[in-house]
């Protein structure tokens, strides 16, 4: 853990320069806004340590696998989101001292992440050796209201001397990726050019063939004289940049805006980028900087409004759910069905940006209740888009008739992981999938969604189960043999309880689907039952068949499900009895270790408790997470929630708190020492469950809207709001009473604690706890 | 499968030149002598499809490992034997025209692998566009008497044409390897050298930093006249050359003889290289060609008479077997502990040139049966120099205490292979170090290894055992958790039963050993107990105990042992359902569906049941090769000679044969379509196992003889030496007699099918079948 930023209830901040904490603050500091992203590198020239990071949606680069021994079925490439060209660049040099962190001595300086605003600031003086001084104040926002467009406010002000000023602010192609498997270059030049005061840089990607055009635009003002000064405009091959030399005056300070739009051939055709750079460019321009500034305010107070949580008695965990909840809204704006949410987000390569289970089994459910329901809706259609190759992936694997496997990894659809034990065997992310299907339909209520475009997906993904069921003859069940399940710390184990119970639960609420629209939409009916070639006679025959005859491994004598088949065969010692030093254990433990031992990286059973906590008794939830818990090592981002959510349930509320910590600033505080590869942004709607799921107690059964509230200690109030059915449902809870207000103002029948209360129009409702 | 070769009871023969199988026959046609070799590579220029290939026995590179995921405790290097300096080379030239067979027309080309003697020769003659037509015969031999000394006859004689010929001899050191991890060079300049007529080079391998030196000299005679003609000699930065200017006249006949001496840093200090190359050079060619060819063919003679085995009435299966024997006798001769036998041996690169268990299972009975017993001990003293290694490679995953794990694959005891399920789990390989020691003992009699090395070994492994067992509670036995057994198409499996039979074993021979050595050698007790720190007390109650709760999987059901837990939950269908087009499976089902299927790579349970043969009833083994054979897809070029085996044990003759003829024209009928990357040294081992072992029906128990012989229906005799506790029995076998004959005169009692003979002095002894 390493502490080094101020507590602030809506801001991040950075006091002093420490060249250490640098990339750490590149990742933290990151801005986006689910179009584009970059991290919080400085505009100017810095020789110090840095990742240099700017990342474009949906623009991958499908780098060659790096393999050890090649296993038939591995995919041929890794999707990477790529570092694309730079646009903050500034060169700044007075006289012959050239502005670069790294060989100054800085004082007063100051790093500010405006989380309400969406801005990020920096302040700081600096001095050469040769004792001259300069002040800069920067301010920088890529627009949530115009996605295309980047601006910055870059000021300098000489404070002891004057001298000539060389600046020039550059778009720069010329970039890499730390993250290539063969050091190759990703990127190709296209086209420069300069037009009407503007210039333009268009790259390509080799390969995917994606291009994107960078159009540049900048203005100097003299603030003392309110001159304004045009640059001179050069553009070359991968760099294009608007010069300024001018004589700086002492104590006179120099403000520089830079506009920059980004557009990629994902939204145009190739021949259109620059046209439509342009447009963007001079509404901009014509708008002005200040009214830019206005709208992004504007823009962000909205997303708050929906999204915020407040805690009050605890400033450290407010600033952190503010913060997860930040980036969560920064990274993935749900505008676009072809985008997803990486697991770094817009602030790091590591894991090259594509999409994981994470998606479905963490990020939906923020989403559904902090935004319109489009914004999960487009999370699901993105898998519907992919079905095909999800199909055309299990039949590599052997499967037939239309079974779908989606991928681990993804961007495009196609499998990027190439670990056997994971790529071909963690198929429970079938399973998640499924589940946010249905979650998505019970939160909102859409049943049209499953006609539309849920029930393919059901039955493919059904088919698939039924073909990876085997029947096992000693035991007279259907069992299902080499897989490894979200505990990641066990591989190639037969009959993982969460993975039968989620394949199990599959076919069966696909069964209960198709019933469903047989009746209610027969035409539908036929229409999916034509393009699929499903029979519901035979096919759900055997379907039906499996789910009566799923084995699930358990321990009738300790009274909880079995992770696995001979789980209890390994020597069982709890996570407490480990020695500290040998912690994290993947960082001390060779693989077989790991995985002979009952550790546990994240939660396996519980994860399948938590979604389907309905189906068992608080005893059952208890007694497997007292059994399970103790035996986890948590050495997953995405294993304290799901944990600190069941302590909630179960009241094992300094427990719940204490795993909810470990979330929520999981990053701020950095505890793993990796925030310098960027953050864990699908973790952080973890740490919105803990809070909204957990604390507030809230889910949904048959149809509705349960919450069962308890504070930790140290909290004096909760509030939050969330979407549930077209209401929008203000809640505050402090510790003797919640609060809940309909914003829109319907009328709604909510449960809490054990009985149910009638939300009126206009009538908010306080129930004592 | 692809034929092109001719069938010879002591010459491998191609007839006619194919650029397609010329890599092949480079593969086919290799020499050796334990110290170097190298692929059959044309000595002029070729510039078509060839892999050049000299390889010089424990030269090394520690390549830098590629895989995919990282994963703790994987090594960072793989050993690999390299493609060392090319000492063939002739370049020659008859005024413009250049000899490269693959830019002439060739006619009467064949190249004869002579393996009776040692020798390679090709005889051809090729035309080039002008229609001058060359006629060139070669012969070259690794010494096996002169373990530095190359030599090659080449003989020129312009048929229809006189000119200048230019020709060049050299060694050339700028070298590559085809299997290089990042295209590196492994090799780099260190001197070259004139002397008294000889000309050297030296390199030197990065990073592992062996140095070799080439010494080279020539000489030229004009045939019909007997003018000796003597080379302008030169050397430069990785070549140096012998360069020959003259006119040639038709029908004129031009021998070279071209000696190098290959001297390495692994026999001599750096600065004594060139000495002792030079004395290499001074003494071969005072002997002169003719006189070291014939010592060739005395040692080759000498090492048939030991390993030979004869099969009338197949002449395929007579050129098979001599060809398995004629590469295991040139692989390793045994002279160095510090050497061992990679899967490839001198014929390719592929596997890097390491050791297996393969050493162990399949070639430390050949060679303890067909040499000299110290050949086959200094296969286990290799074991044993390298126990210092397996103890560390154990503590990297976590045991301690003096515990061992020998690599999976290794040249200098360190672990080069990274797969979690093999470098970790594969452990088996442990079990079958500790039975070569058992094997060895047994069929030498040489109990004194026992205290000289062989108890050090093995409580190191008993150790790793004792540690890699747990107790089980529910079962109330110890198990062994996540492995990879024999079998690799399953992995990290609990309970393999071969993996559990093999560990209890070694446990249960160690504790016998112990109490041997205990008795009989009470100082070596001593010693051996203070180095290792053995307590003799509660180190060997706790192995008694485990040998006596030992879980081991069965059905009593179908009467078989299980391969591992669950495996009858698979679904059951046989090799023989299988479609042949999705065969072999590794190159046509993914990863996860051959670990799903109840299909078998190679023996498992049938392993133990070779290994352990005497413990188990003949219709325990009839039951369990009924029920595994069926399942087992032999794609391990070490499957087939187990099975083979075991089925002329249970008089599956045909069987037998069938299964002996998939081992023994592997490479020399190119089954698997692989022989261009070199052949299966290791399992040329089993070929004569499936011979002595299975049809000749050999075996030693409690401390006798055995022979029980069955002769598949073609043959019409087989006859094959074995050595057993310094007696040489020469065996021949008839369809209704054996007789046996010990050459050294001395007496033993012989197990023939039920009944014991006593074989007397001078008095072979035949016996109706």
């Amino acid at each position: 853990m390493r502490k080094y930023l101020l507590e602030d209830e809506w801001l991040i901040i950075e006091e002093g320069f420490d060249t250490e904490n640098h990339r750490r603050s590149e990742s933290l500091f990151s801005l986006g806004n689910g179009h584009m992203g970059l991290r919080a590198n400085f505009e100017e020239d810095y020789s110090g340590p840095t990742l240099r990071g700017t990342y474009i949606a949906g623009i991958y680069y499908p780098d060659k696998t790096k393999v050890g021994w090649w296993k038939n079925g591995y995919p041929e490439y890794f999707a990477k989101v790529l570092n694309a060209p730079n646009w903050i660049g500034f060169k700044i040099r007075f006289d012959q001292n050239v502005l670069d962190l790294n060989k100054m001595t800085v004082t007063r300086f100051r790093r500010v992440l405006n989380m309400k605003e969406g801005v990020l600031a920096r302040e700081f003086e600096a001095s050469w050796p040769d004792g001259r001084t300069v002040k800069v104040e920067t301010v920088r926002f890529v627009s949530l209201v115009r996605r295309e467009l980047g601006v910055i406010q870059y000021r300098l002000t000489p404070l002891n001397f004057s001298g000539t000023l060389q600046a020039e602010l550059y778009v720069d192609g010329d970039v890499i990726n730390e993250d290539a498997n063969y050091d190759e270059k990703f990127w190709e030049p296209v086209e420069h050019s300069i037009h009407e005061g503007y210039c333009f840089l268009k790259s390509r990607t080799k390969k995917s063939g994606f291009e994107v055009c960078y159009g540049m635009s900048s203005e100097l003002i003299r603030i003392q004289t309110g001159e304004k000064i045009f640059p001179e405009i050069a553009s070359a091959t991968d760099y294009v940049n608007n010069r300024y030399v001018l004589e700086a005056k002492q104590d006179e300070s120099l403000v520089f805006t830079k506009f920059v739009a980004v557009t990629t051939s994902r939204d145009y055709s190739d021949n259109q980028l620059r046209k439509q750079a342009i447009k963007v460019l001079e509404n901009s321009i014509s708008q002005g900087y200040a009214s830019l500034y206005a709208e992004q305010v504007d823009a962000w107070a909205q997303s708050w409004k929906l999204s915020d949580i407040r805690i009050e008695g605890d400033i450290s965990a407010q600033q952190g759910i503010r913060f997860n909840i930040f980036h969560l809204n920064q990274t993935y704006t749900g505008h676009d069905p072809r985008l997803n949410i990486g697991p770094k987000g817009f602030t790091g390569e590591k894991y090259g940006g594509s999409t994981y289970w994470d998606t479905e089994a963490y990020c939906v459910p923020f989403y559904l209740n902090t935004a319109d329901r489009r914004v999960a809706r487009n999370l699901l259609v993105y898998r519907y888009n992919h079905l095909g190759k999800a199909i055309e992936n299990a039949e590599k694997l052997g499967f037939r008739n239309g079974a779908a496997l989606f991928p681990m990894v993804t961007i495009n659809g196609e499998e990027c992981h190439n670990e056997w034990e994971i790529t071909f065997e963690e198929i429970h992310r079938n399973g998640a999938i499924a589940y946010a299907i249905y979650n998505y339909i019970r939160h909102t209520g859409d049943d049209m969604y499953l006609a539309e475009y849920g029930l393919e997906v059901l039955i493919a993904i059904s088919r698939f189960w039924a073909q990876r069921f085997t029947y096992s003859d000693p035991k007279q069940q259907f069992v299902i043999l080499g897989v490894t399940g979200p505990n990641e710390y066990e591989n190639n184990v037969n009959n993982n309880w969460y993975t039968n119970y989620i394949a199990s639960w599959t076919l069966a609420y696909t069964l209960e689907c198709i019933g469903q629209i047989r009746s209610s939409n027969p035409d539908d009916f036929t229409r999916i039952t034509g393009k699929t070639h499903f029979d519901p006679d035979t096919e759900a025959r055997r379907w039906e068949t499996i789910v009566n005859h799923v084995y699930f491994p358990e321990s009738k004598e300790l009274g909880v499900f079995l992770q696995q088949e001979g789980y209890l065969d390994k020597e069982q010692i709890l996570a407490s009895d480990l020695n500290p030093e040998e912690r994290p254990l993947n960082q001390h433990w060779s693989w077989d270790r790991i995985l002979r031992s009952c550790f546990i990286k994240q939660a396996d059973v519980l994860q399948g408790l938590y979604f389907f906590e309905d189906h068992f008794s608080k005893e059952i939830i208890r007694r497997n997470f007292d059994f399970y818990e103790s035996r986890t090592v948590h050495e997953s981002s995405l294993s304290p929630c799901i944990h600190s959510i069941l302590a909630a349930r179960i009241r094992y509320t300094d427990k719940a708190y204490e795993l909810y910590l470990r979330n929520s600033r999981l990053d701020l505080d950095d505890y793993n020492h990796e925030v310098h590869e960027g953050c864990h942004i699908t973790s952080m709607a973890g740490t919105w469950l803990a809070i909204v799921e957990g604390f507030g107690g809230m889910k949904v059964t048959n149809d509705r809207l349960f919450l069962d509230p308890v504070l930790p200690r140290t909290w004096k109030s909760l509030s939050f709001s969330i979407r549930f059915r077209g209401h929008v449902l203000a809640i505050r809870i402090e510790r003797n009473k919640i609060r809940i207000e309909d914003t829109e103002n319907r009328q709604i029948n909510i449960h809490i604690g054990k009985k149910q209360y009638s939300l009126k129009k206009g009538q908010p409702i306080e129930v004592p706890l």
